[in-house]
């Protein structure tokens, strides 16, 4: 699909004012600029309009105009994703999605949920919390991301290890197609063997698809305890086999996270956190954290892993006193995507390999590191195999297009292909990894993903350009 | 889709004995008549060739030549399936994968097993098991039925209740398309955010979109110990009630099903089982199972959901002592499908609700029975609001374009509908359940499911008229 021609004229911005009303309707250079970027290194593309609709029927009369007269989309939540999904690349129309913004119903006779897109992860965890109930994805950024960004990417985040991802939650989603209709993709049921499994094809399509105005999602009960620690390893490989170390054992910890001392470090500095040990004889930590109902259980189990770790050569284990250091433990992992692209690395790859692979993964990081001159931190959710790796190379601030960078990211996705993985586990391919999907699909793959395109989007109007061309 | 001319010369048929051996290949009139039913109803039609390949080359092969000469094609795994879906109704090939039965590797490091689809699903289960690792969807048929069929399906059974359908297991499938190709849908990765999800498009897909060669599962560490208790009660209601009960006083049992009363007498005395209560002051039984790693944990959990069965009204509780009653209580439960048909109840539906509907729907269902004078048992897998429904109706053995048994279901299914459900959990629509999409989709749903199955199947010859026209 190669980018289209197309006029917004005075009269079909006229149009668009007239749905939304004037105040949703955005053309001022500075909301242009807001929504030119999302979190994706330094890249920004300014839109023609914002749109903020308030409703499915508004996105839909939005959707038929531009289908009418090829008008690029970008359907956007809140802008916290890191592969440039929501970057209006070719300009035209970005429709936010942040008036939907309430919770519909919390059905407690069914464990379910149902919500607008434009809710706040975190928002919603703790409103179903109140109730008892869990809703457990929950990524770094859950404090400002969307829901239906979650639904797009099919998020993870780290309790993905025990509890799954968005996809094993969603049980129907009222979309907006790309040419207007609007559409539920199953039943409100926890299970469905009804025709083809549309409501998993919209799961992580990235906004190519449509633009999921209703999402109904399965609960679980709310664990009632949970126990965190943080154990440091001399040799970052002793730390990357410790974690399927731990699986095999029986163990399934509700989070498992590793740390590289150099991302732990940038972000010990920038929240004054000094109850981590940083010596410069660590050099990775693992963040494990167990849950359930009963205290004495996962005592139990916290012990027993812990002599799994000991069998690794972890250093002196720190555990969790109370819900204070919890929270400072765990703010310590949640920024460190933040901070680390504060201080330069602004390149993230966001690479999956069975999780036995890792040190391999690592290993094989280190050696490209060197080979090209880049410094690179890696952290993220070991126990799911998913590592994010941040790169940081002296005049490259942004792979988009980078031929130098390109080589790079190449080598390294060949290698995770080569370990059997894939190059995206939560983030998504969206704008600036799609040039390494032939490394992970034939052309066969592709074709399939390109005429399903089609079936939904016959003019290519909806996020055109993201996850392939 | 219609039904098309096509013409199967002694030329085909020569190249399809050389494709897959003489000893392979079946035209003689007892082979067809094997391969003309499934466990569907009374339903019978004969293929023109029965072809058992032996590798996803072969089935290539066989494909590209339907291909060209758009003969229609029907998949069959062990032919356990309730929908009609190995039914070759339109004539043509029946490309059994019987011969695609080897486990091919269980990777311990990973918890991940790779399997051709011909494979018995408990075979796979007590294979894995011996490594302590576990695959949780077990259909009543698991003795049975091919993981194939499993994946084709969306297979449940009773402990998807606690962890999940088979859709929830699988990571990766090799699939050969109608036109040939081979094809790997994923990577053997627990997260996947990279591209459209192709892998959750064709399980469920009723081996609509391509024929699955070869299977990637997660697993998960085997739970210990487990305990199962049998509670009757004097009100079916009530005990479906209880049902939703447990769930939201906190605690997910690994199985929890209902029987209703005439479906247990009927199965325990054709296996002469006597430790059941069947007296006539009880309507229904629920069977309870929790499973864990810690048996105080385990007892206590029992305890709690005893309290709450106590609130509505459950009788003595039986407890199975040893694992040669809890046999016992699942054989009971295994084998009412089967025997129920036995003894007249040849239809059977596969309804879904919401699970605290399950009093409702259940209600709706008698007065119906009523209504239009049938008998009805239902049983099935309450924990997760799937009920099977089998009907015993004088002078109808099949549903299948009868008139009369076509407008009770449909008044069935505009009540599970109505309840917020769908017209199959776990058994598929294939060829018996298509009439009734219309309920629970609008055209413009179906509309996208044929646009795919095209992007799939240009000739519209890989069982063709299953799920939908």
């Amino acid at each position: 699909m190669k980018a289209q021609q197309f006029n917004i004229t005075a009269e079909i911005l006229e149009s668009f004012k007239n749905i939304v009303g004037k105040d949703q309707f955005f053309v001022d250079d500075e909301s242009l600029t807001q929504y030119a970027h999302d979190e994706t290194e330094t890249l920004s593309f300014k839109p023609h309009v914002v749109l903020k609709p308030g409703s499915a029927g508004e996105i839909s009369e939005i959707l038929k105009i531009c289908n009418e007269f090829h008008i690029p989309v970008t359907p956007r939540g809140a802008g916290t994703g890191l592969s440039g999904g929501a970057l209006p690349h070719l300009g035209g129309v970005v429709i936010s999605t942040e008036k939907l913004n309430k919770i519909l119903d919390i059905d407690e006779r069914n464990l379910q949920v149902t919500t607008e897109p434009g809710v706040i992860t975190e928002v919603l965890q703790s409103t179903v919390a109140e109730k008892g109930l869990f809703y457990p994805p929950d990524p770094a950024s859950k404090g400002s991301c969307f829901i239906g960004g979650n639904i797009s990417e099919n998020s993870g985040g780290p309790r993905a290890v025990k509890y799954g991802v968005v996809k094993d939650y969603v049980l129907n989603l009222e979309v907006v197609l790309p040419t207007g209709e609007i559409i539920w993709t199953g039943a409100n049921v926890l299970k469905n063997a009804t025709g083809y499994n549309i409501t998993q094809l919209i799961v992580g399509s990235e906004g190519t698809l449509g633009i999921v105005t209703k999402i109904v999602l399965r609960l679980i009960p709310l664990p009632k305890y949970d126990l965190l620690i943080l154990a440091p390893f001399a040799s970052l490989e002793k730390a990357c086999e410790a974690v399927s170390a731990i699986f095999r054992a029986g163990y399934t910890p509700s989070a498992l996270e590793l740390m590289e001392i150099d991302a732990l470090k940038i972000v010990s500095n920038m929240v004054d956190s000094h109850s981590v040990p940083v010596n410069d004889d660590i050099e990775a930590h693992l963040l494990i954290e167990v849950d359930g109902n009963d205290t004495e259980v996962l005592f139990k189990e916290m012990e027993q892993i812990a002599a799994v770790l000991e069998q690794y050569e972890a250093g002196e284990l720190l555990f969790a006193e109370d819900a204070q250091q919890k929270e400072e433990l765990w703010k310590l992992r949640r920024k460190v995507a933040e901070y680390v692209k504060m201080v330069g690395y602004t390149i993230e790859e966001d690479a999956v390999v069975p999780r036995a692979e890792l040190p391999r993964l690592i290993k094989g990081l280190k050696a490209l590191g060197r080979q090209y001159a880049f410094d690179v931190v890696a952290y993220g959710h070991a126990g799911d195999g998913n590592l994010h790796i941040r790169i940081k190379k002296e005049s490259v601030a942004d792979s988009y297009q980078n031929p130098e960078m390109d080589k790079i990211i190449r080598e390294l996705f060949l290698l995770v292909k080569d370990l059997g993985g894939t190059i995206s586990g939560e983030h998504g391919i969206g704008l600036i990894q799609k040039g390494f999907m032939d490394i992970v699909f034939e052309e066969r793959q592709l074709q399939i993903m390109r005429d399903i395109k089609k079936v939904f989007d016959p003019h290519g109007i909806l996020n055109r350009g993201k996850i392939f061309d």
